[in-house]
């Protein structure tokens, strides 16, 4: 890794793969920094409905396309971890581990990172626990779920699980708002959702049912899900500039370090495979266009 | 037609398809309309290689899987051209041939319109300069009409409107068509078309008439019909804000009219099977969370 490559991608979930996908047809020199197996949060999709042209595809076998995709192209991942990010001027200097590599541009792809796990969170999640309703609503179709709302825009989220869900109980988990203020119906118009003013702790499994364990007792359903939001790709590239919990860019992908781009959930909602494989793509081509106007 | 749809989509190349099948996937009432065979553009294209998950994949090959798509989720394509979109406040009234149709949102997926105007083409539009001979026909019943039609599709127009004007003169302005070993007579059975095979090069009024040059020499008529793949965005829907030739959206894919998004290659470049997909979903979402904060 002594070379400076065109184009470093941090991430291999459906963004990183688009960019690396479309800078490797343009012929630059790629670093493709994430996981192998593709991202964890694709894998384990349990159904995407929505990536047009693979219809009703799972997260694995999408994964799984992706990959024979970068095959296909000749593109290796390299999987090590960025711990830091300089724009050096000319150039960028990326620490991974201990060592240095120079990218004269980037992308940022690495998703939204979740923060803190509760305790059963990870082993559980795909199986009971997840983190988009409306990837995986259709599995709770006559059944029960509970959902960690960490914002009131999640709100939306329960009320269409609500339209295929028998039961949803909602728990407003939100930052610095006052609960006892808050209404007790939050959904006047949804008999089935209920709303409990709990703070979530921890999940197990008992008898093949789903057990989320609140500090004001526990409750027993058939899925979980934990919609959140915290990121702080600021600490990763110093100087980078966000837009709440998301790195800012234009319709470009470019952020306000020329030559820097971002692509996928890490730039902002909706979390969805086709908007940040369309993201990628943009990026990728931005940082293209980027490398011709150095020359 | 009757009922007001949650979602009017314009356009069936991957923008329209990306975003039908993410409304549907959320239940909205769609209507999807465009070509059945989805945009020329996609079946057109050689090879596509940067369409994840997809690798080589033919551009007509691509534009079946997507067909298969909407198939699979039970999605139709209404094969009609929208002539005109109104902003109603609380909705919008599509123009589709005499029809009006009702959508709360609509997305603008239809391409690019390559097509610039002709000189005194824009001041004269609606005042003897028309791009919809199915909705103006009526005004021409014993008149004369000038139709350049820019595809062959066109000659349905123009045998319509020769049901009710008395003469029609129809120039065929064909991309790539080899205009020699055309017949003279496009139309045997309507004595009452001409064929000229002239192309138009500009649009003046001259004693109340319309006069029509072309690179033979001039046409007087009483009405000019120019029949083109795709209008003008912002003269298929008033009010609509351009950025260059391209619909000006924000990141959520709006545009200055609420309710009204846009998606895919008439948004910008690049000009990307997999961005204009991103698009899609995103306007998609966009157009679902404005119908919730409707309610």
């Amino acid at each position: 890794m002594e070379q400076r490559y065109d184009i470093a991608i941090i991430g291999t979930g459906p963004a990183g793969i688009s960019a690396a996908i479309t800078a490797a047809a343009r012929n630059k020199r790629v670093l493709l920094l994430g996981s192998t197996g593709s991202s964890d949060k694709v894998s384990k999709a349990h159904l995407i409905r929505n990536y047009p042209g693979l219809p009703e595809i799972s997260g694995d076998a999408l994964a799984e396309h992706f990959l024979e995709h970068l095959k296909k192209m000749d593109i290796q991942i390299t999987d090590r971890k960025v711990a830091m990010i300089y724009a050096m001027g000319a150039y960028f200097s990326l620490q991974i581990d201990q060592d240095f590599v120079e990218a004269s541009t980037v992308i940022l792809a690495s998703g939204v990172s979740f923060g803190k796990s509760l305790p059963g969170e990870d082993e559980n999640l795909g199986r009971g626990v997840s983190y988009c309703a409306t990837c995986d609503a259709a599995l709770y179709r006559g059944k029960e779920a509970v959902v960690a709302g960490y914002a009131p825009k999640e709100e939306s989220d329960a009320r269409f699980l609500a339209e295929m869900a028998e039961k949803v109980v909602y728990l407003p988990v939100y930052k610095n708002a006052d609960l006892e203020a808050m209404p007790d119906n939050l959904f006047p118009d949804r008999p089935n959702i209920e709303v409990r003013k709990s703070r979530p702790k921890s999940i197990s499994k008992r008898d093949g049912r789903m057990v989320l364990e609140t500090d004001e007792g526990e409750i027993e359903t058939d899925g979980i899900f934990l919609l959140r939001e915290s990121v702080s790709p600021d600490k990763l590239v110093p100087g980078l500039v966000l837009d709440g919990n998301h790195v800012k860019v234009d319709r470009a992908m470019a952020t306000n370090l020329p030559g820097f781009f971002a692509a996928g959930d890490i730039t902002g909602t909706p979390y969805q495979y086709i908007k940040a494989a369309g993201e990628g793509n943009v990026a990728a081509l931005s940082a293209v266009s980027y490398l011709d106007r150095q020359k």
